[in-house]
This record gives structure tokens, sequence and C-alpha cells, in this order.
């Protein structure tokens, strides 16, 4: 179920590379990689559970209310990441002249579905 | 000079809250607030900090190249920030319901001029 949704939202994404559920320990839950693409994902996902700990405080912080998306485009890829709920998010890898608008909208659009899968 | 373009990019931005440039130290080098928006560019200044110090560690460690843009989407605000060298970012915020490419657009767009401006 999970496979399915993360391998659509990169099959209806231009330039979609891969894409992880995964909790916010870093701790991936299902990923989709297309062929060709090797992403470690562990890495990746360490790496980001960083990021989006210290987003979190932020909206903590400033009284911004949940964090529901960040992205992070930079020279070699762009990372889209939509918040689930406390405890799990979901990312996806786009080729940097990939169509970033289409890669939030599939993640916002398939965020019911995951988080309905996820409890 | 700093502040003309803060101005206008947030200005040409609908639903464009605040713009500020800063040090990747957190320290303000100039800000830009529309009326009525009282935003502490010193808390904001060290939150993001944070955030954009583990984003560049990410991309380092993963191997993306330079981070470029950075988004975080949360439900009172919408904040995009544009990395512009090793020392200094520009940041605007946006309302829920603003404009977010177009911010991207402004970012994108001035970043040469700030870039100049500072060198």
């Amino acid at each position: 179920m999970f496979g399915e949704i993360l391998r659509e939202v990169v099959e209806q994404t231009d330039g979609g590379l891969a894409s992880v559920l995964m909790g916010f320990d870093g701790i991936p839950i299902e990923t989709y990689n297309t062929d060709g693409v090797a992403l470690n994902v562990e890495t990746v996902g360490a790496e980001y559970s960083a990021v989006l700990g210290q987003v979190r405080q932020a909206a903590e912080m400033l009284e911004l209310g949940n964090a529901r998306e960040v992205a992070v485009q930079a020279e070699n890829m762009t990372t889209v990441i939509r918040l689930l709920n406390d405890e799990y998010f979901v990312a996806m890898a786009v080729a940097p002249n990939g169509n970033f608008g289409k890669a939030r909208y599939q993640l916002r659009l398939h965020a019911p579905r995951l988080l309905e899968s996820l409890t």
C-alpha cells in the first residue's frame, strides 16, 4: 500500500527520482527508487531528520503552528518533504530540472492516504 | 540599498509580510517589515540559522552540491530562504494564502543584486 503510493507520486512527477516514508527518528518504513537511482536512504533519513527537528523547533519557537512542508533546493537535487503527523513524514527527491510544483502537489494530494494507512 | 531591495521583494509578492538579509550566525544586516507585522527578527534569525546549518550539513553529507533555497510552510506562515553565499542569506515571510511562487521568484531575481551589494 505504502509502496504503491510512493511509486505513484514519483511517476506522476517529471524528474521524480525517489520517495520515502520515514519516521522522524530517521528510520524508513518504505522507499521507492526509480531505475538507476541509487540513493542511500538511511543517510538521507538521518540528515533530513535533523533538518526537520530544527524546523519543528523553529515553528514552535516562532509560534507558526505546525510545520506542513519543507523544500530544499540544492545544485544536484531538490527534496520536498511533507510532514504527516508527529511521527512520520514523506519525502520525494526530484532532479534539479524536474517539476517542483508537481512534486509538492503530489505529496499534498497523497498525504491523507498515507496517513490513513499509517493509523 | 539593501533596504530598498528587501522592500521591493515583499511589495512585489502577494501576501509578503517581511524580509531580512542575515548572516548564518543569525545576526541581521537589514530587515523590512510591512505595516502592522511585528516579527521578532532576532528570534527568527536564531531559529532559521539553526535550520540552515542542518540543511547545509545535509547537502554536504549527501553530496547534493550547494544548497540554494529552503522553503518552510507552516500553518501560520511560509518562509522562503535564498542562500546567497557562505556567509549570508535572504529570507521572506509570506502569509499562508500568499503567492509562494512569486516569493521564490523575487528572491531568486534579486539575489545577484544583494550579493553584489554585500561584496
